[in-house]
């Protein structure tokens, strides 16, 4: 028995458990496309641009713990999604990256879209392959499995004739992934650990990735609290299960003058699913991490296949197991502000309202500094955040992650300047009357770069430093954006008003966006 | 005498005469922003998107004949770009792409932003360097130079502690540029061709890139009418002076099936700044190129440093100095249509209302197949195309083009999925105040892509297929979305309404669009 090669691919995905295709396809994808219409089960979701469609697998995986497939069209098509797959890569979300291409024969010609495409990908993507006539059923499945073992963006590039030409319907069996390392490390590293941790040195620990669930989060806690060791979190996570009967935990901050007196005391840092901090930009006569000199840093992912269990084991040995942490959060409401909106009040509102169980899209940047603290006893919660520092990620994230958990209320906290990189996202959310609610932190500038300006000592900006820092003239209307894409859409510049508008989007279902006047 | 890099970087660009700056720039460049607040001479120009700036870096190229800078950040700016500079190599566009990353010594750390910039810009990029403390004013001057003698997108990578490293105020001389090979052609090479247009066989002129200017035009349309050639333009082009009082010539098929059939005589193809033609995508037992088999091709270009002096010498040889063509257009209106509208009625308008020196930049794809014919006559134009396939160029490269030509009449034909990739544009037309009316043809699906889908005999879409290929749920209101970033616009369904909205969005100064419901 025969098929062609879209149809076994999409077969193979399918069979691999991926039945979400984030897409935006062309010309040379028509076959898989076709394939992909004959495949109900497969879940196909238009984005209107390529951002839209990366950031949207990004959030996907982020909730599902498992890969989409993308659907892009040929270089220029992979290269507008990049950004965001930077993104993925830094969030180590598993994705299925499919990117259409010329039928082999014909790159000689050099047509007018041709271009190198393994050579965009390469620098985001952790596994590439191009499908070849007859294995595209082993391709595909190897994609699969690279993605979810490296949690990295497998890109599978296929040739339109790849896809057109005939394939064994057979499927290829599953290769093995890293479900089969769980549960793995070296009996003598908890012991190191806690040898380490009774040292009695100073010791942090700084849990990443899938580490901030709530579960090894309060193996984690508990550690922290038998052993008199700091707990931290990555400045950009992931995702992170946090509020009301979690445990509560800071992150390592921002601004690098401010993380290096954080950290001057710490002479051992131990890395849960984790990447030892850095500074997020360098500046003349600044450090490039906020680690004092002569930090030992030991990295689980080093020496263990499975960390968190390896965490786990260490609480065990600890007599940790069945006592609870004592850092966890209460249900607390922030409380009601009145007057002008600012950023504060809009985190206060947040913290009050938050529904159990939502997932917060976090791009609001400056304007959202008080977001984390002001939700750390709101109702518990999942907490996205940018992870690459590639902006115009927040509302396509929100678009995968109401995608990955329909029944959980997605909020988009998004500043103005990032949210015009992927605007076409709130597109999606109409067409898929996703459950979100966008806000708009409008404060009308690159407000980072103002700061940033500042610090290089620049004075008062002028006329050039203006017309590229600012977004004031003129100024975005969001609800007009919004609307001119599907969205139901307020504007909202007082602090009642912005509580009132948001427990109103709230108790609805379906995409609404507030714009807040900050 | 010193000063820091990124003031002699600027000072190096306006000394070359690179004096406009799209930019979109991030924390790494702020050293960068700081010196170019510092040199009023420059313009800057925000878009809200790095696409935009890259595309109209491109328009205002094809415009000037000179490149613009662009300012983007780190390796996910320099990715939101490389669409349109995909475009920008495809139109032999010189472009001084400046893309700031990390400190040299931040690198090591793999901070969050931190990518492979050079794989990144390898693939769309002529010419590559990473400036150097000391070295950044002749770095900048190689850029410039590179980007002119290559006509292509010259990439400069600038650390960020180069731009705030100490350098001499001394600006680096200019390099020898294409200009010092204007004229240059072997003298035996307009015999040849001349031999092979007076040989008998059936010859065809491929006219492309620079040879598409009213003069060189009129001495290709010469050679043609004085030897029984036929004369040809590519499929897509960088820029063609054409209209009334100039040479009226036919362009290469899209279709690969006719472009077959319409080249099937010819014997001897002569490439003047043109490239061979290829079919834009490969299709199953469809042939790759539209030559028919044994066609001898002569690229004038692999013999001439200046094909367009051989082609004046061939000229001159044939006694045509003196002479006119007889192959100018005239001036005439097409007659005005009446009744719903489509694309032929929009085409039509334009023809009759084309304000004289118009720019027209089209990507209007499906939807614009009547422009080309019914402007032939119009009032004389330039008539700027995609040229790498990669949609999302038409409202950027009109920034750029209205930008290069002030006090010109830019039109923007824009289909409505592909505006939606750097709809960000609309905001910059407003922002500067630009003199261009765009004119959305809103058919409300990848129209291109329904027609792609039935040649590969998929059958009636099905839920799927239509999920990827219609834009009609929600419909996009560009009314709205043009409001949403300042600039004016109305909705129009009949063929006199548009007629009327054009003429009067014609009749007025700065930015306009028209959504025509097609």
């Amino acid at each position: 028995m025969t098929t062609n090669g879209a149809d076994s691919l999409c077969d193979t995905l399918l069979a691999e458990g991926v039945d979400v295709c984030f897409a935006n396809p062309g010309t040379s994808e028509m076959h898989f496309v076709a394939a992909l219409d004959r495949k109900p089960q497969m879940r196909c979701v238009l984005g209107l641009f390529e951002g839209v469609v990366t950031g949207a697998a990004d959030g996907y995986a982020r909730m599902s713990d498992k890969p989409a497939a993308t659907l892009l069209h040929t270089g220029p098509g992979l290269a507008n999604g990049l950004a965001n797959l930077h993104n993925a890569r830094r969030a180590r979300s598993p994705i299925v990256n499919i990117v259409g291409d010329h039928a082999s024969y014909h790159l000689k010609h050099d047509a007018p879209l041709t271009s190198d495409i393994e050579g965009l990908a390469r620098p985001m993507s952790s596994w590439i392959r191009r499908a070849s006539v007859g294995t595209v059923s082993h391709d595909a499945a190897a994609a699969v499995s690279a993605a979810k073992a490296d949690r990295g963006v497998a890109t599978l590039i296929l040739p339109a004739d790849v896809a057109w030409s005939e394939a064994p319907s057979q499927i290829a069996p599953s290769f093995p992934t890293v479900a089969d390392r769980t549960g793995r490390f070296d009996e003598a590293i908890p012991k190191e650990v806690i040898r380490l941790l009774k040292s009695g040195r100073k010791v942090a620990l700084l849990a990443g990735g899938r580490a901030l669930r709530a579960s090894p989060m309060e193996n984690i806690s508990k550690i922290k609290e038998a052993t008199g060791a700091r707990l931290l979190l990555e400045q950009a996570n992931s995702r992170i299960e946090r509020g009301a009967g979690r445990v509560a935990a800071g992150r390592i901050l921002y601004n690098i003058d401010a993380a290096v007196q954080d950290l001057q005391d710490i002479e051992v840092l131990i890395l849960i699913d984790a990447k030892s901090p850095v500074a997020f930009f360098a500046y003349p006569g600044k450090p490039g991490t906020p680690l004092p000199t002569g930090c030992l840093v030991l990295n689980l992912s080093d020496s263990c296949d499975d960390p968190l269990a390896a965490i786990s084991a260490i609480a065990d040995l600890l007599g940790l197991r069945d006592q609870a942490s004592r850092s966890i959060a209460p249900f607390l409401r922030p409380e009601r502000m009145h007057g002008e909106l600012n950023p504060l009040a809009i985190a206060s509102s947040l913290g009050t309202l938050l529904p159990e169980n939502a997932i917060i899209c976090d791009e609001a940047l400056t304007s959202g500094q008080h977001i984390y603290p002001m939700t750390s006893t709101a109702a518990p919660h999942d907490y996205l955040q940018i992870t690459g520092g590639a902006i115009g990620i927040g509302m396509p994230l929100a678009a995968g992650a109401a995608i990955a958990a329909p029944d959980r209320k997605v909020l988009c906290l998004q500043a103005d300047g990032s949210g015009m990189y992927t605007v076409q996202a709130l597109w999606t959310h109409a067409r898929e009357q996703l459950d979100i609610v966008t806000i708009i932190f409008a404060n009308r500038s690159y407000a980072i770069l103002h700061g940033e300006l500042k610090n290089v000592g620049a004075g008062a900006p002028g006329r050039n430093a203006r017309a590229m820092l600012d977004l004031d003239n003129p100024a975005l209307d969001w609800v007009k954006l919004a609307g001119g894409m599907g969205v139901e859409a307020r504007r909202v510049s007082t602090a009642d008003d912005f509580h009132d508008m948001l427990a109103f989007a709230l108790s609805r279902r379906g995409p609404y966006l507030i714009e807040a006047s900050i």
